[in-house]
């Protein structure tokens, strides 16, 4: 409903009517918009994040680690229309409301966290950024990136500074 | 209007009150709401790549063109909670909808134009993304990132890698 409507557009009414069940069993189970939203995002970011732990987790060494993580920006982030959707509509949710910020922060969480056990806590967070910048702006440039640009960003990365 | 209501929630009549025009007026200036919008973004993208622009027009050397894009990423993007707002509802119109991507490509151009007097395409194009990246995690996570983060990965983004 979400991904089709938008967070403007879902109404406890239109969840109802998708999901055929009676209006007052989702008023029984959600208490406001809200309880509703917060559980729809915090399973999507479950989701997304999952699939970038389940890649990283298959890594044995530092450089099977950054393939992974090239591969998960490229492959996996922005996968189908519908994750493109929903995860801006998260942030724009977010953006709005700092009150959802804990979704997006526990997100950040665990993709740092599939990092650290090869690069340091700062070199995490960085990589963290460069994938949402690279997989934004490959959803909303009108060209595609040059192949292999995610790969050369990380390994730009892994290096400390001088 | 997009910051207080979002796009799902402006329409012709509740700008046309804001600015105290008759609704005619709108619907004669402007051919549909896509007009509106694309109006609106425009001018708003225009703004904040002028803001980033000027800062390093500032610029003298490879060293403060990249210490002007830093306080760009720390100090003018996402500045002020109408811009993060407004970004996103942009980001989410052009996530939905691919024939807004001309604005939100246009904007990476004129980023990343900044950068060419000094560095390479590809590592204008980097710097970009991490710009994107560092400014959407500091605006959607509970804590604030490290001090020099920014010019950090900079730094670590400058050199081609090995």
């Amino acid at each position: 409903m979400i991904a089709e409507h938008g967070v403007a557009g879902t109404s406890h009414r239109r969840v109802a009517a998708a999901a055929d069940v009676p209006l007052g069993s989702m008023t029984y189970h959600f208490d406001g918009m809200d309880a509703l939203l917060r559980e729809a995002f915090t399973r999507f970011a479950d989701q997304v994040a999952t699939l970038a732990e389940r890649r990283m987790a298959a890594a044995g060494s530092l450089e099977e680690a950054l393939d992974a993580f090239a591969a998960n920006i490229e492959e996996d982030v922005f996968g189908t229309q519908r994750d493109l959707v929903i995860t801006h509509e998260l942030y724009t949710l977010a953006a709005r409301r700092p009150e959802y910020r804990d979704i997006t922060t526990a997100w950040m969480a665990r993709t740092r966290a599939t990092l650290e056990p090869f690069v340091d806590s700062t070199t995490a967070v960085l990589l963290d950024a460069m994938n949402e910048g690279l997989s934004i702006h490959r959803a909303l440039h009108q060209r595609s990136p040059r192949p292999g640009l995610a790969r050369e960003a990380i390994a730009r990365l892994v290096r400390p500074a001088p």
